[in-house]
């Protein structure tokens, strides 16, 4: 339909890898426009003011902001597989959901990463991450969003792939499978899922990351 | 339609006056259950175990909690005025600002009422709310909405209401008339909107609680 789509960001992003997803997802072809972050491009800085970060995507010389916000337009602009469930009151709760991982969970992560597995950081990592268990138990399918990943998955990339990665990098373990038997089966079944796959970083990138963001001294 | 809505929260929370409002636009009918935070209730702990947190609205025994969530779910619950546009597009730029006033214009408020009025925090509010100034400009309209009030508006309502209290409370000033002047003309035009009026709390209120909480020493 002569659509233009230009994604901005970078590789190991988590929050860009979202938007990656949801556009493979919906088979739409898009133009990946590299950000260097200590120098940022004058189109991110024109197409995203407030904040000056990736991911942005323009399409049709449109830009949104915020990866969260941009799932939600790309699962309402292109037709395909839905990334929301239609009724009202499902729909909240995937909000919520989302909205829990990005506020709450990846937070408190990111602090176990960062404390290198303090016995603190990961007793309220492990608080945040026994909601996402207990969901995956009441809801029973092989995703959040049950036979297909929905925004809840799409919003846990990090849990999924990123976590393994800076836990390889750390010599640490924040997301056991013996407390966690269903998220670490959904992990499994998430990043095998062919469109989210083939939207992931190469996993040594992310490990060597981590190991020279975090792994000091 | 026999419709059960239940409301938790507590009189002078900006965040559940978002829900009241939505509420009160969509003409819906509910029970408001005032909460006491120091001793929060088993219904407020069984439907937010995550959060523990106000508002939640219980809608036929479903609940949902987050304030911009809930208002969401409103809009699309309840037929009458739209809180949202139709417009995939508009609809991502909404969310997008809904989100900036959440997660950056707001808490900078915070700090600039924390610090009494400190020349850096007032600094970096102003810098926020100059986006907001820049959108009402380019607008042009009554509303962040336009001619209707909007989920934008209503996620500014700390700014439209509570701010004056508190810069009345402490004697300061952090939304200079002369510096926002669009911003100035909208919070009149929000508080006034008969909707949105019926919706908030004393102002005498609101004033005594920002001199306790932030007037010592």
């Amino acid at each position: 339909m002569g659509d233009e789509v230009k994604l901005y960001g970078v590789d190991g992003s988590p929050f860009v890898c979202r938007v990656k997803i949801a556009l493979n997802l919906k088979q739409v072809k898009y133009d990946f426009y590299v950000e260097d972050l200590s120098n940022k491009s004058a189109d991110l800085l024109k197409y995203n003011p407030a904040h000056k970060k990736i991911p942005v995507l323009v399409h049709n010389e449109n830009p949104i902001s915020e990866s969260l916000v941009i799932v939600e337009y790309i699962d309402e602009a292109w037709k395909g597989v839905p990334i929301l469930p239609h009724d009202a009151y499902e729909k909240a709760q995937v909000r919520f959901w989302a909205k829990f991982n990005e506020d709450k969970c990846i937070p408190a992560l990111f602090k176990a990463i960062g404390s290198h597995g303090s016995e603190e950081a990961v007793a309220e990592a492990h608080e945040q991450l026994q909601f996402l268990e207990n969901e995956l138990n009441v809801k029973g399918g092989k995703f959040f969003g049950g036979d297909n990943v929905n925004l809840v998955d799409i919003s846990a990339s990090f849990i999924a792939f990123w976590l393994g990665a800076a836990e390889e990098a750390l010599g640490i373990k924040v997301l056991a499978k013996d407390k966690f038997p269903k998220l670490t089966e959904w992990c499994g079944n998430y990043i095998n899922c062919q469109p989210v796959k083939e939207s992931l970083p190469a996993r040594e990138i992310l490990v060597a990351f981590f190991k020279k963001r975090f792994g000091g001294n």
